[in-house]
């Protein structure tokens, strides 16, 4: 280990935390990944594993003494633990975004403080925006799902810190990215595809009636954009949108997967409804004016964004799809 | 005790539960106070006591089972347990802000769900809006205290079960709710004054430069202001103001306080600065036409409400104000 100080990345083994890991780490900077594994995945960092500025523990950030211990001798903390899943069913653990989105956060909050830490990235989500055609960040957020109005709670508290308690900090609402990499749990629309696609080539069950339109953005376009961010902007706490500006239809992302894996004639079976799922919010574009006024826009479209993911799936043999 | 179901005020032996509490027994509607006493006073409620109709519990909300045990064979909670305190200074608890208004309210929330409670009003607060020259409820919140990030937190939780979960709810942001109560701890304006002048009726030390203005509504008004937006309004979990359209100086009601105790002369020593603590608001209005629309609105004007609470403060031995 160097001198240096570390960056923590929370959640760090997941689709998004693991390219941050990585491009942190071609910064030659210090990275220590805390992750539980819920969904992240040690596939996802393995490549890091043997570099000296890489450090991986194993753990959860809910548990108080696990955060401390991760948080020494850290500078920076970009966190991107959450709940997986975004839906709340009849049958859901009622607790589970409170403590899954909430606590652990908070839980986050406390060792950083107690351990001197001053700055943090926050990934919250266009979810905090509930059901709205056009997301921006000067709109009240009216959140429909607990996932949203949890995600909302970070937000709402953490630039209260900002404000009042020396906390510096960005915070981030992303809309839906895309990577190369499969997910555990959770329910990512194009690896979902591909690994139904996989099992039955004939058939694919899509949530709602597929009309559902909302932007993408490839996983290195977030990181790019979140850096330039939190290398131009104030951290006073305040929330970005990062998206692309244009938007695309599960139904489009479908035929895309379908004609990237040869297949034709597939059957696709809705679940019917104008929203995958209770809390889903059916359609809507990005407001990006903020960031682009920063100086940083997506380079691809929506359907560029699903296509180069694709690819990175597609590489992957089958029995990493798990 | 009747068979009726029961109408819980947690929070209710504080100077606005004890109100509500009042007014619903009024109705002959079965009452339950639970208060662990932090702020709220057995004086407040000690009028009800004997009164077959009410019940009386001395425990914590944040305490599940004691929560649970509060929920037993209830229809209606009304939340008024909070922090007493909106200030953040630094040497302050770091966690009572998210302990005393979030998780309190989130484990309020569970053992109504468990017990199935299906109604809840609940006390939100101006706070929420942050620095802002007029509240109005379709605006962005943005809160700049712990305080008001924590009851933001609350009603995003609360809106989204409403929503997603059955909940029927009604939030309410309150304006300053000024009372012929002392409360203990906490810094309601008058009160304060009150007792300070009785200590020392020749210098009166005030926070900030006096200047910062603000809405006051008497509890009265509030009351009444609830129970007609719960009569007349869709249980969806919206928010509502609930405020006088006008507002009152500090200055001026330090006049009035003195003016009404009979005291000439009072040096007034301020503190400075524009706000009165870190994270104070300096000044506001509150829009209430959301309120209005449905057909209520307040009758006294903010230095009335003022000169009324005031009335029924000094009404009271001395002995009666610490």
């Amino acid at each position: 280990m160097t001198n240096d100080k570390v960056t923590l990345i929370v959640g760090g083994a997941g689709c998004i935390g693991s390219e941050v890991a990585g491009a942190l780490l071609r910064q030659n900077r210090p990275v220590r990944v805390l992750d539980n594994l819920s969904s992240g995945s040690l596939r996802h960092i393995e490549a890091f594993q043997g570099n000296p500025l890489f450090e991986f523990i194993e753990g959860d950030v809910g548990d108080y003494s696990t955060a401390a211990y991760a948080c020494a001798n850290v500078e920076e903390v970009w966190h991107f633990a959450a709940k997986t899943d975004i839906k709340f069913l009849e049958d859901y653990d009622f607790n589970a975004d409170v403590r899954e989105n909430f606590d652990t956060t908070w839980t986050l909050l406390r060792a950083m403080r107690e351990e001197g830490v001053p700055r943090l990235a926050f990934a919250s989500s266009a979810a905090v925006y509930g059901d709205r055609a056009l997301l921006q960040e000067d709109l009240r957020p009216a959140p429909v799902s607990m996932y949203g109005a949890t995600k909302l709670a970070c937000e709402a508290v953490i630039r209260a810190l900002a404000l009042r308690d020396g906390l510096h900090a960005w915070q981030f609402r992303f809309c839906s990215i895309v990577s190369g990499k499969f997910r555990r749990g959770g329910n990512m629309v194009v690896p979902d595809f591909v690994r139904k696609l996989r099992r039955d080539p004939k058939r694919l069950v899509i949530y709602g009636d597929g009309n559902q339109t909302k932007p993408s953005l490839h996983v290195s376009e977030c990181v790019e954009a979140m850096l330039y961010v939190m290398d131009n902007a104030p951290a006073n706490g305040d929330v970005w949108n990062i998206g692309a500006p244009d938007a695309i239809s599960v139904t489009r992302q479908a035929e895309i997967v379908c004609r990237a894996m040869g297949l034709r004639d597939v059957e696709f079976v809705y679940t019917g409804g104008a929203v995958g799922w209770p809390g889903d919010v059916a359609s809507f574009h990005m407001n990006v004016d903020k960031v682009a006024a920063l100086g940083w826009r997506a380079r691809r479209t929506s359907e560029e964004a699903v296509i180069l993911a694709l690819a990175g799936l597609l590489s992957q043999p089958v029995e990493e799809d798990a």
